[in-house]
């Protein structure tokens, strides 16, 4: 049952130098985007959406009744509409649906709810271009997957209709990082150790409560929120994280799907060109979102 | 979001009158069974598998190289092939697969580990029919959903190839009793308590280790175990039970689709004919089936 492509992928991702510039460390991320290139049919446009950096992914056959706001990962710090346009591509591509990619401004510099702020600014103006809020889904890796369910809470505040669904890749959902799986998944995860998760914590909370449900979503009222698929790796430190999510939503009678995936590591998706369990990641994320945003 | 089938059902659920009488227990419960009726299109079969007193259920249209054998539930204590009947039937019928449910022996007369020895026997009597290991799922319900996963690892150690697939519905795995949501899913569960667990428990495992592998898989070793499907209803003290198993097969590479039903109680599944949600959940663990046994 072993999966050679992972295996040679955790062995290309052990290699990599450790960098601890965190200009470089954006850069790097970008570069490594950039270098997967964008899946042919899709058009990629930049777009202002309420006054945040963003930009469509806009799929040749796209239905046009339904979208989906996509929230990159990089624990708050990095990440961009740019290290991440491979893989929403591929999402709007295999679902046929538009994602929308935001810029939230990243910490240290905007610290904690900043990108919380951009994320309801970015829903508001899609619910501004005439859809309907039940066609919308939040979808997003690590910090992003976090976000999906954070934002969703502030939404809920902000007074708006609640999104149709939530994805969540390998979410990030606990700024306390209280999970066993940092200390049992250590060896196994070859990306995401926990002192580089507490540096984030450090530069995107600064002072605020560790367990701020825009941050932290497992310690917020999730009832009423839609349906989520959380995905995440057997090979992760983050392990917790989903089953802390899955254990909160469902117990507040959010619909809720878990699927963990043999040997994948933190975000798998994003290799979907090496990767044919990316590709089926994607594929069942696509298929959610196809069957739970009706595109009234 | 409120279902009000099943708000109706937890109404008539709490308003059972409580019986002691174990053999009384079992009456009714086969009785409940009966009540429903066996879905058209199906025959059911009486079979000796093994050994073991068994049944088949033979959809019309049942694919033959393909087959679930069934555990039901009841706490090792009570439950039957009458019990389930139509349950089991309508598995069949959805999946289009045959169904094989056994009458494995009940504790506290038969306890700890007869109910796995029945199950591997009337496993070797399935692969003496001819079918393929890969192509025989295992599934259950509460204690047979632990049963599920129990007996792959009595399966495994008796030299025998692993099934192709388990499906566990509302299972429970951890005879220690430990999950959080005896306490807080105690006033939304109206079937299951943690005291009628213990006396289920003290029955079935008398003097026996609590954590042994084959009664509480949680502590096994899960590695090498065929894709599992576990489906948990939000209102259930064994909540837990099905986020412990979560964690442990995939923590062990295992493929793991975890479902979180909102509002649902113990085993909802079987009330199918008059609750929506039991005929989805049903038709998702069908969909299960037929895709991950492929019929060789």
């Amino acid at each position: 049952m072993s999966d050679s492509e992972i295996a040679a992928l955790k062995a290309q991702i052990r290699s990599r130098p450790r960098v601890a510039d965190l200009a470089q460390r954006r850069a790097d991320s970008d570069a490594r985007g950039r270098a997967f290139g964008v899946p042919a049919g899709v058009v990629v446009k930049p777009v202002d959406a309420g006054g945040v950096k963003a930009e469509w992914a806009l799929p040749a056959d796209a239905d046009d009744r339904r979208a989906v706001l996509y929230l990159h990962g990089g624990g708050y710090v990095i990440g961009s509409c740019e290290s991440h346009r491979h893989l929403t591509a591929e999402i709007g591509r295999t679902a046929g649906i538009r994602v929308l990619t935001i810029d939230y401004r990243l910490a240290p510099e905007h610290p904690f709810p900043a990108p919380v702020e951009d994320t309801v600014a970015a829903y508001r103006f899609l619910l501004g271009q005439g859809l309907a809020a039940s066609d919308i889904a939040l979808a997003g890796d690590s910090a992003g997957g976090g976000l999906v369910v954070g934002a969703m809470l502030a939404i809920r505040e902000a007074g708006l209709p609640l999104p149709g669904a939530g994805w969540c890749i390998s979410p990030w959902v606990d700024m306390e990082l209280t999970g066993h799986s940092y200390v049992d998944r250590a060896e196994a995860d070859p990306m995401v150790g926990r002192e580089g998760i507490q540096d984030m914590v450090r530069h995107y909370m600064g002072g605020a409560d560790l367990r701020a449900p825009h941050a932290s979503p497992i310690h917020g009222d999730l009832r009423g929120l839609p349906p989520l698929l959380i995905q995440v790796g057997a090979s992760e430190t983050l392990l917790d994280d989903s089953l802390m999510l899955a254990r909160a939503a469902g117990a507040a009678d959010v619909p809720v799907e878990l699927q963990i995936w043999p040997e994948m590591v933190h975000i798998w998706h994003i290799f979907y060109p090496m990767l044919a369990a990316g590709r089926r990641a994607i594929g069942s994320g696509a298929s959610f979102l196809r069957s739970t945003l009706k595109g009234s």
